[in-house]
């Protein structure tokens, strides 16, 4: 093999607000290499924005807005229908104030991802997608923007020329489509992290996944979503990390090798 | 006289919020050189930003951030004991949203102004003025900060080495002390807009106004705060900008000039 | 004839905020019977909804709550995929809101009529429109629910036994199954007052209105949706009143009469 | 002993918003008499103030609203220069919204206790103090205010007649003047729940306690506030309650006995 591949891992960071603390992020940021900074409109706010920012620099990790609904009531989970308009302009706010803590810490903003129910909703929507993919080219037209691979958010950043990581979730299954198994059903979740580094692997190097019914499906892998939100989490990311550098893929943030 | 005095005229804009709508924006752009646009926390939202930016870059008026406090129901004029620390991350959070959407338009943002409670507040308060001129510096060197002469706000500017422009108000008198009379006393205002513009060309030619006592105070006049938000403040503003047009001063936005 | 048939007009009201003004609040009181107060979630806050409640005494114009999405930038006018539970907290929360000010005034509420996007999801949705009908009985058994005849909410109201208000919208036009023409098409507007007088009387009447097919279609009318955001609109509230008058028909409030 | 005396223990809570858990609410109030439910605005959303609500009368917990500041990012701690009427205006929102789901549990609203900021603006400020005790009164004749002794909350409670529960703190210590001590000083907190105890029945008893300075000075104790966002919080409130029990204090609501 003439190069060694490459894989980054994000995870969504910076979700306090005020008082509510949320997630780990600082152990975290130990094994990830992209965090995926909240905004302030479904989670986060200008101290939390800052303050990941700057452990982001420390920990060398690479940051993105992560951009979502205006509901913090709702964590933005809750589908609301904007117009593409909304979404472009809430987008773009939402880069452009993330990225004055980014330029605080002298780090360059590498990508755009996305949250909850706005990235669910823009996987169907070419509209939408295309939406989000304007805002964050009209920001910089060097951004990232992380997406879930062959859906509309693909599409729209081939459309506009946006370079795109394929993002796969790792403790997640796949449908035979290549859709992620719904919350609610059996057999959603791959638990055992040893499995879910070994799932992983097999998407970098193969570009393909079991889906749940047995069947091989093609995949591509820029990206692996993790999630830290409890401390079960962040051992999980651990031995994810430490799985996938011993497999002999090289963990590096997308902006140092994404095509 | 070897060269022009020039002048900067400024006004609160983007201030209307989803359906609410406020002001006379496209009608007070034809007359102002320098537009302070709301950023989303006390007026203003992410589709009024876009707006207001693609209006001033179509009428060739200089865009400035106008952050204030998290108070929409109060209109960010009700002061509030936020932390210097936490002015700092607002204004900041502010300044890189407002960004997004001048950058979207090709333009440079030129100023930052803090708005109502939070621009009386630093008047009189060297942390918070510190925070303020900060954010402001720390987010691009090259800003100018919009503020009170003699003030915290120009003493903070000053420590920074950030370009800081003395604004003075039109329609108001002075103290002897160089305060504005309070809005609640008698002879606050200067309603005659041909006296209001005799007034500013002597603050800009002389850099001296008189008090309501009657004594001749000294003043510095980069740039004239207008408001916008009736038909009649309209009127006000064209007739001042006629007037000091006449007067034979130059108006153009601070960029151009201020040292 | 025995009794003289009755009708109710009602309006959504109170709908400021902040500094932000909206609506024709007190012009509009002197032809309407029942006012929609807004509750802080979609538009109004807690001083307009004292100052909404004591018009309402004065005029002598029955009250009712008006809940919406806590969606203040969109004004409650975009869908959000509220779970049935969450409809019901947030139901609940704003009638209790709003009646403190009703209370203050030595008013009973009256109503509760849901607003803008929440209304028109509970209208095809059966477990939404029995969150709202129920978070109404909950919170008093004699409250009245104002919804769209034929829809889930008069399904829900007739379930959970709460009076319910079918309404009607003078300015608009019908389609064959009962549905309101949209907006976006032709035709969907009646804009002179003199013929939607006109057809309310025929819809209280006769219980019957005419399609734009020409069909005529069955329709209950218990009350009359009015707007009253614009200086046209409140002559359209007042030419309405007076023809309805004129027609003989009582005008009085729900809670007057409703079975 | 003709009668026992009587105390009643409060705590805040219903603190949580969304996605963000905060506090420890099943176990505290398993110890508490009273609980002050958050309305919504420094912190709380509808859902946790129906679930606080529930688990209330479940514990056969006292019900009383905790209005606080609009400001969910400073959690209501950060003093706000809202007018008297603007206050009220809040305030009486709040009552009517925590009311809502306290009527649902088949539960009478027992007391108003204003939070953070709001509280601590009260005590020394006549005009606030009126309006908030006026928005309680403006509610129910019936309600209880609970405040800081011998403050203009206490002040404007008698003057406008409505009954006032004087609140002692079994965590903190007090200055010669009756103030606590602040928290940035040394020797402002009593860390010991033996010790706290021993304080409050004698606060109880003997409507004294001993100054930081050693002096002893006159303070009345209706309620005793307690803390319960940390687990260690939660053990030190379980052991005041049993040390109070042992003392031959009697633990109960306010509206039990409160004259």
């Amino acid at each position: 093999m003439p190069h060694t591949l490459k894989v980054d891992l994000n995870c969504d960071l910076g979700e306090s607000f005020g008082r509510y603390q949320l997630g780990f992020d600082e152990q975290v940021m130990d094994f990830i290499t992209s965090a995926n900074i909240a905004c302030g409109f479904h989670a986060g706010d200008p101290a939390t924005m800052r303050r990941t920012a700057e452990l982001a620099r420390r920990k060398k990790v690479a940051v993105g807005a992560h951009p979502g609904f205006p509901d913090l009531p709702g964590f933005g989970r809750r589908n609301m229908d904007v117009s593409a308009e909304e979404a472009y302009d809430l987008v773009l706010y939402q880069i452009g104030a993330l990225d004055a803590f980014a330029r605080r810490e002298g780090l360059k903003l590498q990508h755009v991802k996305p949250h909850g129910a706005l990235y669910n909703m823009a996987v169907g929507s070419a509209p939408l997608a295309e939406a989000l993919v304007k805002a964050t080219r009209d920001y910089d037209q060097g951004l990232i923007f992380v997406g879930l691979p062959l859906s509309e958010m693909e599409n729209a950043a081939r459309r506009f020329r946006v370079r795109f990581a394929a993002e796969v979730f790792a403790d997640r299954t796949y449908q035979p489509d290549g859709s992620l198994t719904s919350r609610r059903e059996a057999h959603a979740f791959v638990e055992d992290p040893t499995e879910a580094a070994a799932r992983v692997v097999t998407m970098v190097r193969e570009k393909r996944v079991q889906a749940v019914t047995g069947q091989w499906i093609s995949i591509r892998a820029d990206t692996i979503c993790l999630h830290g939100d409890n401390p079960k989490a962040v051992s999980f990311i651990e031995r994810i990390h430490k799985a996938l550098k011993e497999s002999g893929l090289e963990i590096a943030p997308l902006a140092h090798w994404l095509a």
